[in-house]
């Protein structure tokens, strides 16, 4: 007997599971006794499908896919919150076991998803969500259990990871890298999930719920993106011996779960800061293992493939053995969400100002009258005749002061002539 | 029902499982649903399990675990293969699932072991065996399987990483980094396990049999350590663009499986160039995948608890939902060991040689005629008056003409003052 499997997607990803179970079937037999057959593949283009030698499989109609009662297993790689979460819910409760690398549909619908698959008695993987081809979900349901998990954070956008490099290595502008992301296809023409932080939101999202037993949804995550950030600014960071990566940060908190992306500087000294390009890492503490950390290739259509398909064949596994689900939702506990009004950090901020007297006085009167004390300020030249950069590094300050005084500064007249760079430190 | 634990072995290791054991009992019955209870434990010493509060668990007979219809899973925690395999084999034999963190056991019976779990229908988990509590052994045997896996390297033997580091980064002598770390509890009195690499050959041995499908044994590998090891070795390589590891190192080649210990010369630029102290991380390689790192304390009684806590409770999943293992042994493929003697590298080599005239010419003369082609000749002062260092960097060279030429170096009267330092460079 063999498992059937019905694949939803034929993009990137879908191709390269394609030829995974091409390239592997006979592998997964010999090696681990596992019987996968691909018998139906879904999706808008027929010739993506023909590309991968599946033409003979393909159907314009996912329904055909969800239906099907010889299917065992279908693999959602659509995207996106509409027709997937259609997909994704009728395949289960169709008892039909789903390997998906939905993010964003795990981050918001992922307790419905997992309260049917429960219902249905069938399984729902989703290792390629994060990080692309790293093993990190896995180990977090698994190999990690025996811990509390105090914090896991991240380099999960290999967007944004490969635009900072770019612009820390050759000093290229925001929008030059963002450019050069395009035309080589690490950024979408609209970049804006990635840029802003959404597309990590989703992650960290996802990997919170795991680690910290309990659910975390992608509105929970306050996130900040990278379209602020310059040359400058790494250059400046890197001479205080800080690296600046997008960071998705998620930390257990006494009063309850910590979970934000934004712009973080990072010692130099600390293995995510040699995390360049395009690959992820995600950094795990837990109170018996300590410091963990996973790397990789966080997309590409090999790494997500390598991601599904170990998915596909571990529950091919149960399948083929007859068991249960192993791990359904470990989301047990019901932890707050804690504001990020109350987070104690060093910040560094940059200003573009006019190149006035009296400038940098104002600002740091405001600073000093909302208590946060500054450790530093440099004024730096522009681009641009009549303005400078103001560089600010705080002590440690109150994140709701920070916000008080920005939002103050940024209401006087002729003061703030860009939106503000702010950059936390984690040390 | 809960699933009834004994464990034999109450030193570091062991003790930290009788914590996470008392601290998360709750938390794993809660989260996951898993209902462990610690019934009995096994040392030579009482005090140790008094230590940890489970003085009344005590027995001095491991027998009466191994034998104990009551139990449903045994930790094996003393290490080496003598009375451990016993208590592994009997356990096993008995009918009942094995977590053991012995290395040593299972690059040398692991076959053995597999065959009689087989037979007796239970599991053996080790994830604790390579690595610490770093996850390696579960995402190999699952995440991961989606890939032909081309490589599998990695620092895996704390000590002698702590020692490297500490000669690189503070130019201490062999000797005096061997005295503190022995002082610190990072080396053993003995400190031949982890400085000539046998650790290490055991650690890369199970890795590769994941990795290749196919066995690997402690006896197949190539190992060779850090003693002929100097400061100026490490700050020669760095002055190079290296960083100088105790690697282990398997390759699977199109004629088999090439699997080696010995220090290397790796580009400061990658990501294990930067694991320092006693952490450890391996790389993996996979067609799909690309690139992967793992990485975390290598050792320790967190760390190493960590990971056999986690086996302990997967395991424990599967009793509780009465399924059978779900992997057992992998090693389907019958792949060749290759021979080091075609191994094509650039070497790094320092000699101790007589201060005299005729000494340099004369070496790179034998290293012309067994056709190995050197890329430089440095000569450098020693401690001693009436010697110097010479250090050559080859070109590509081979093996077996390497060995030649050393073995001819060698023979002749009064040349080599010393052990000849050999350090291969893997871009």
């Amino acid at each position: 007997m063999s498992v059937k499997i019905g694949l939803v997607g034929t993009g990137t990803v879908g191709g390269g599971c394609i030829d995974i179970i091409q390239k592997h079937k006979d592998d997964f037999k010999r090696h681990y006794g596992i019987d996968i057959e691909l018998v139906r593949v879904c999706s808008l283009d027929p010739a993506e499908a023909e590309a991968h030698g599946v033409g003979h499989l393909f159907t314009p109609d996912f329904h055909e896919i969800t239906t099907d009662p010889e299917i065992d297993l279908v693999i959602e790689l659509i995207g996106g919150t509409g027709v997937a979460r259609t997909i994704v819910t009728e395949a289960i409760k169709n008892g039909k076991n789903v390997v998906t690398a939905n993010k964003a549909l795990m981050a918001t619908a992922g307790e419905e998803i997992f309260d049917l698959a429960d219902e249905a008695g069938v399984e729902i993987a989703f290792e390629a969500s994060v990080g692309g081809g790293i093993p990190i979900i896995d180990p977090l349901k698994h190999s990690l259990i025996s811990n509390e998990i105090s914090s896991v954070l991240g380099i999960v956008n290999g967007t944004t990871n490969y635009m900072l490099t770019r612009m820390a290595e050759d000093g290229m502008s925001y929008d030059d890298v963002l450019a050069e992301a395009q035309a080589k296809g690490f950024a979408e023409a609209d970049p804006t999930a990635d840029v802003d932080g959404f597309d990590a939101a989703a992650k960290i999202a996802i990997l919170a719920s795991i680690a910290f037993n309990s659910r975390v949804v992608m509105s929970d995550v306050h996130n900040e993106g990278i379209r602020s950030i310059q040359p400058i600014d790494l250059a400046t960071a890197r001479s205080m011996g800080y690296a600046v990566k997008l960071l998705a940060i998620g930390h257990r908190l006494p009063e309850g779960i910590d979970v934000r992306v934004h712009p973080t500087m990072i010692p130099l000294s600390h293995q995510l800061a040699h995390v360049n390009g395009v690959d992820n890492a995600i950094y795990v503490t837990g109170d018996a293992v300590g410091e963990t950390m996973f790397f990789g290739a966080g997309a590409g259509s090999g790494p997500a493939a390598s991601a599904v398909m170990g998915d596909v064949l571990e529950v091919s596994r149960h399948i083929m053995l007859g068991v249960p689900p192993i791990v359904g939702c470990t989301c047990t506990d019901k932890l707050p969400i804690v504001s990020m009004d109350n987070l104690e950090t060093r910040y560094y901020m940059r200003f573009v100002v006019p190149d006035r007297t009296g400038v940098l006085a104002k600002s740091a009167e405001v600073f000093a009258r909302n208590d946060v004390s500054l450790r530093s300020v440099v004024q730096e030249g522009t681009a641009s005749r009549d303005a400078v950069n103001l560089i600010f590094v705080t002590h440690t300050a109150c994140e709701k002061n920070i916000r008080a005084a920005l939002a103050e500064l940024s209401a006087m007249d002729d003061m703030l002539l860009a939106e503000p760079t702010v950059i936390r430190v984690e040390d």
